[in-house]
């Protein structure tokens, strides 16, 4: 039997924003293979119901499963905020997903205990950035603002200029007004770090003191190292990982899929998944 | 058995936009009755693929059709663009898009013989405006711009103001630098009409001509009475119709749907439609 290292990590997203965590992961473990399943036949679920993006998600995760994968991320913060109880309960394998990390990474650069969120409509609603918060330590204030224009300002790649600059202002203004103590910004979707540098241009303005930018695919993957190790689930070192992009609707894939993981994204498979 | 002529129009939509349709529909037939299922589990259909597109329409045709419907309107303009030939070679009702009302209508109004196009990536590249205007009249010539962002623009509420400015100035400045002499704009895709005051605002500006606005749900809605008139299909007169609203989804379909309709939606049914 293969030993479970040599398998690949699977990653999964309601569509190519999650191939920015992908980023991450590479950087952070090289050796590491990843199957990415990108659902782009629903996307997205940052304005879809609970009750939906966990049904998505299953048949996600059921799908990379049978594939043989070693671990799961889900890439997707809207899934992560809503999916993880019913994720863990079902699959045999280690399960990873956005908002704990992310939490953890914000407890660590606070000062002012003052945390603010961004993210879909899915992930502030379900407020689970703010439990998870609250459940690392009490006393901390934790404020969200869902962002809906930036996911698909990113997939058309308006990514700079004055569209994108007074969509980030309105939303971080409507922030602003409530909290102005906030001094970290956790990018609770996929898609904002791609607005790293406007958004810290327009922090800084708007609120007048450093606001550190916490992106939670960054800690994801310090996350999913600390957990290969630990479970000695490490892919052999000497030898480069492998990425494997599935979509379930190929519709722009790679034109919009370079932007996010940063470079070409090589031969792209296109699958049904159970329903 | 019951009179067809009883039975409620079925209108399916990848989303919410469709709404817009229901509201020509409802102002040309006030007697009639309508069926309509928004797709909002999967919304959107603008930026996917048609052999994604086809079987999700045939997906709710089925549906729809299940529940006693005497006619079909396809009111998402990509699914028109995309699914009518399958439609119609499937359902046993007559079956009306969006395409061919709109290509009519835009055909008399424009005097230069240039038509201009807006709409999603799939009606765009689908090209379904384009061949149908050519198939209406040799020598006419069509251009369109795909127009992306003002679908979730629209569906934010942001309808006015310096964003959707500038996003509107953004597209129409691609088509008028291509087709100066386009005197006609076909508001290809449901969400279109909400921008109805900034689109006629702005082609006012860069075309220096008057630019005429075409609703194909306008046209569509006088097509539909036509046919109901000459298939003897029309309800009796004397009695208000009502309005059956089903969605796949029902995540923020009463905030988002009420801009469309023009009016609150009354009681929303969620269905799971079979897949």
């Amino acid at each position: 039997m293969m030993q479970d290292g040599h398998l690949p990590i699977g990653v999964f997203d309601s569509g190519v924003g999650g191939l920015t965590v992908v980023r991450s992961l590479q950087a952070a473990l090289p050796h590491e293979s990843f199957i990415y399943l990108g659902d782009t036949a629903r996307v997205p679920y940052g304005t879809k119901s609970p009750a939906t993006v966990v049904r998505y998600s299953l048949n996600n995760a059921r799908f990379l499963l049978s594939r043989g994968i070693k671990m799961l991320v889900v890439a997707c913060n809207t899934a992560s905020a809503q999916s993880i109880p019913a994720l863990q309960q079902e699959l045999p394998i280690p399960v990873v997903g956005m908002i704990d990390p992310g939490a953890r990474a914000a407890l660590a650069a606070t000062h002012s205990g003052a945390i603010g969120v961004i993210g879909t409509y899915g992930t502030v609603e379900s407020g689970a950035y703010q439990k998870a918060i609250a459940e690392l330590r009490t006393g901390l204030r934790v404020d969200a603002e869902p962002c809906p224009l930036l996911v698909p300002l990113a997939e058309e790649g308006w990514l700079s200029g004055d569209v994108p600059r007074m969509v980030i202002r309105e939303y971080l203004q409507r922030l602003q007004s409530r909290f102005p103590e906030a001094d970290v910004l956790v990018m609770g979707c996929t898609h904002y770090p791609l607005f790293r540098d406007l958004l810290a241009e327009t922090t800084r303005d708007l609120f007048g003191h450093p606001v550190e930018l916490v992106d939670s695919g960054v800690a994801a993957a310090r996350e999913v190292a600390y957990l290969l190790d630990r479970r000695n689930l490490k892919a052999p070192a000497g030898k480069e990982g492998k990425l494997t992009v599935m979509v379930t609707d190929k519709s722009r894939i790679d034109v919009v899929g370079q932007r996010f993981l940063g470079r070409p994204l090589g031969e792209i498979q296109a699958v049904d998944i159970p329903v």
